[in-house]
């Protein structure tokens, strides 16, 4: 693939912000893969957020990125 | 994005009541990343309030987002 | 919102099946939270009550809250 | 509810096999739990078993399930 | 049950190969212990081999079986 | 099956992007095990890079395959 799956190629941030900012590249990125053409994905899109089930579909799939990031970044304990 | 994703930038709840409030508000943030428009957004919720399927879909997603606050604060387990 | 969403605010219970029956409650107050109206809820529920698939992502979501409950817990081990 | 969720109230069990059979146990009681008419699930068990999406869900389901038990078992690694 | 649920009746694997095979066979047993005719669970299969969706649920069970079954190995870190 | 269902016979990789390329490989390895004639699934692809649920599907399952090799590599944060 020409593109970077994982951004940065890393899983730590220095926030939880940007670990939620990751769980969401790489879950659009995912789409990327499997669909390159922008404006197809472009189209898709207006479809599925118009849709409550696919949008939550789509947070469903950040929720689990996300759990991964957070482990990788012991949950960011660190900062308190 | 012009609102945080992750509220107060932390994982980190003084009880359990509060990171369930967390899981809720991640899970809804997130739809509000894919579908910033409020008006389209209450009128999607009108549908999903309606449908057990997407309830259901709903309260899945904050499991998942509740799983990783839970571990994120050992559990609260030293109130016990 | 006028309820807990964890009742007890915690997740540690003495036994397992007091933990299953925690999953279910967490489930079932998250599908409360979406949708607060008691009448509507009712409905919805003899709807899903007869749709396999339905019952089916319902178990699935107590699965899921179980997991975390069972893990704080360290799975009742210290019990045997 | 006039039926364990938990049958023997634990987590541990002697072999993966048995592991397994709990996870189904855990499955089918979180149906019961909601439906606990035996005639209306005897007939929704005749539509899933015919129906490969809800097989899979079915099995998704017990997955998870297996999933928590395992990690109670510490995976059963000591019989090796 | 006449058939095992968990071949061998262990989760340990000599490498990663193996455990995904033990992956599939446990999502393939999953289905089997609910539908147990051979013959129904053909017919079933020719539907959802043709069925992308389908596919993918299937690919997500044995992804869940998958992490259970890494994680009963420690991932197989030793072999590196 | 005449080919590999883990590329490698390995999680072990040396940086996120390599494993994140792994998970896609695990999640596509895993369709063609249920399907393995290149036409049907060519066939299949093309419906399904079109359709968004598909889509985030897909994501959803590669998300699950990456939390396991995440683990499996400690989240590479030996690299930072």
């Amino acid at each position: 693939m020409s593109f970077a799956l994982v951004p940065g190629n890393t899983l730590i941030t220095a926030t939880p912000e940007e670990g939620r900012q990751l769980a969401f590249k790489l879950a659009r990125l995912s789409i990327k893969a499997t669909q390159p053409d922008d404006a197809i994905r472009g189209k898709l899109r207006d479809v599925y957020a118009q849709d409550p089930a696919m949008l939550m579909a789509a947070g469903h799939t950040v929720a689990i990125e996300f759990a991964t990031i957070a482990a990788a970044n012991h949950y960011w304990r660190g900062r308190e």
